[in-house]
């Protein structure tokens, strides 16, 4: 079978063959639910105690901190809204660079009483610390500010704006589905900044697709998304996805074992990388910022990226051309709107998102790749002149 | 391995072997986001295009009015507050014998301003078609009604009565998680008559847990539940869960083409197993009702349900107490209670839900154990009086 190499790790990873393992006797003999009050239904329960004690430990939580989700979206859809069902409407902030399923949300409530603030970043993608603070000043009741952005692989000095929010008496919440396995990741340390709750997912870190987390400070009061039986301590509904949870657990724990090494290999790889963009007439976007290791996001002026990763898909690398996890969205990336990137530069971007599995042979065969494909490009464009 | 007789299908089913092989593929190559344009994300999205195929076939669908969710609990949720949304506040009417994934958020929504009125049903759980002419007549916006209910079986004529909140202008939405893979269901046929919602779960049918879907009419103004990337045409967002989907659809396929047999052979188990209950001094609950074909929901003056499932588990038969999708529940069932079942009988329920799996064998086996049982538990109950 031919395999194209695998560049996209941030819109979703390979799953780990240990993790299928783990999750194999759920699918078959272990098919219990886990309500159930008999040994198929105590099989399911134990196997999802454990994996919510390797989601927590593997994050710094505690086990009654660990509400499981289908995933990252609905987690960011519980918080937003289920705090906000749970308060008199008032003020929302997120940042301008949120993943549609923080900002999408944020603007259903704004259709329901709340007034929405949206904060700005600067060129390199950081959230404007004074118009975040004029901001505050304005008491907002829940503000949102992802950790590490999925398209710029930017981070925001998440500590340092949780302790701003909290001084000024809101509800502090990150989207930390970016950060796991790729920065230390302690819920216990960004709770005492401030940090209220987090958002996690299996299938970025090698685990499997329906299962992530909304790590929560219990003292936090938040209406389910979706009610009835009354599972997750009542603010997640719906029989257990018995097999993804325990995925996910095994997912957390070599994700947490294994994040230095693969910091290490994936920004190694990067910076090999754009050497040779840079050498290719690259624009990098976010570069002075602190960044996750394994992303790299650039564009070409006057190279359209959809062409691009049309293209280098042919040639066998998997990118992405700007929002990756978005549905069908020709428009250019909200997030490089916000950073003050110019539409047509926009337009262009390309991210490569680096696994474990790549290599640097990987990285100088994407490069010889990328340099046929724009010369042929360039000359096609120079042809329509 | 010791395996008991497992006898509790209607809180979930053995996976079916052809649904995880289906499966594994998308645990392993083919793991790429649906979303992605490449050929990793291509894969995935031709999968899930073929799975919802499958489901639309089986259920007499268009594959475009096939929403998936993470299961059946969003997807009732996503139908009340998603209408619920999309209008002004008015009369919302649910059944009495809901599952509590429709009861708990027609509760919330009775907090945001909306109505809720409850519809009784008679001494049998078929909904009291006076009372419901009665609400109608009030003119509900959104009527919701279970097409069989999970604890006793009892099916209610759906037909009938959407066609009678049809003709009062209301929403009609339907449950029908138990209903799929032991009735003939038909969406288009259900649609005419005034269903403009169905909610079906693969877990019920021998698929995976972490998929199911609603059907939706197209004309029906929805907002969806977990807003972001614009999944689903908008009404779902969130990476698709690509082989718990690709699992569903297979299930709904091998569901429908075994439903005839699946019904005669389960129908034929419970009569011999009805008999027997009888004979040991059984109230059997829903017996002039039109019922699922697997379903035995019954009692034992003077015994505890949760006693005897306990004594049962250990002599190796898997049967459900009351609600048995709830988390924790100790009170006895509303759906008896809605029936006008004593509060000390209805303690006594006991759930018997049969499978292809299932034997006479099994059957005489579980009768010989009940009757060991009671007996011993009578005589405990003799030596404290």
């Amino acid at each position: 079978m031919f395999a194209p190499v695998y560049f996209d790790h941030n819109a979703t990873t390979p799953i780990d063959p240990a993790v299928v393992d783990a999750m194999l006797p759920y699918l078959s003999a272990h098919f219990g639910n886990a309500s159930s009050r008999h040994e198929y239904g105590r099989a399911a329960r134990r196997a999802i105690d454990e994996a919510r004690g390797r989601v927590a430990a593997a994050l710094g939580a505690h086990a009654s901190e660990v509400v499981f989700t289908s995933g990252g979206s609905e987690a960011n859809n519980l918080l937003l809204k289920g705090a906000a069902a749970r308060s008199r409407p008032g003020l929302l902030a997120v940042s301008a660079i949120e993943h549609p399923c923080v900002l999408k949300p944020a603007e259903q409530l704004a259709g329901t009483g709340w007034t929405l603030r949206t904060l700005p970043v600067d060129a390199d993608g950081r959230v404007d610390v004074a118009r975040f603070e004029a901001v505050l000043a304005q008491r907002p009741k829940i503000v949102s500010v992802m950790w590490a952005n999925n398209e710029t692989g930017v981070q925001q000095d998440i500590e340092a704006l949780a302790a701003m929010a909290a001084r000024a008496g809101a509800c502090f919440h990150t989207d930390a589905v970016q950060a796991v396995g790729k920065l230390p990741v302690d819920f216990r340390r960004l709770n005492t900044a401030g940090v209220q709750a987090m958002t996690v997912s299996a299938h970025k870190i090698g685990g499997p697709k329906g299962a992530g987390a909304l790590l929560l400070d219990k003292r936090l009061d938040v209406a389910p998304l979706i009610a009835g039986g009354g599972h997750e301590r009542g603010l997640r509904s719906g029989t257990e996805n018995v097999a993804a949870i325990v995925g996910f657990g095994v997912a957390c724990e070599l994700a947490a074992a294994r994040r230095e090494e693969h910091a290490r290999t994936t920004l190694a790889l990067r910076r090999r990388l754009e050497d040779g963009l840079r050498g290719l007439g690259a624009t990098l976007f976010g570069q002075r910022a602190e960044r996750l290791p394994n992303t790299a996001f650039f564009a070409f002026p006057g190279i359209d990226g959809e062409t691009l990763v049309g293209q280098l898909d042919r040639a066998g690398y998997a990118v992405a051309s700007g929002a990756a996890c978005s549905s069908s969205n020709p428009e250019p990336s909200h997030v490089l709107r916000a950073m003050g990137v110019a539409p047509d530069l926009a337009r262009g971007a390309l991210r490569v998102s680096l696994g474990g599995g790549n290599t640097a042979a990987d990285v100088d065969g994407f490069l010889d790749s990328l340099r046929v494909t724009l010369a042929r490009l360039h000359g096609l464009t120079a042809m329509a002149r």
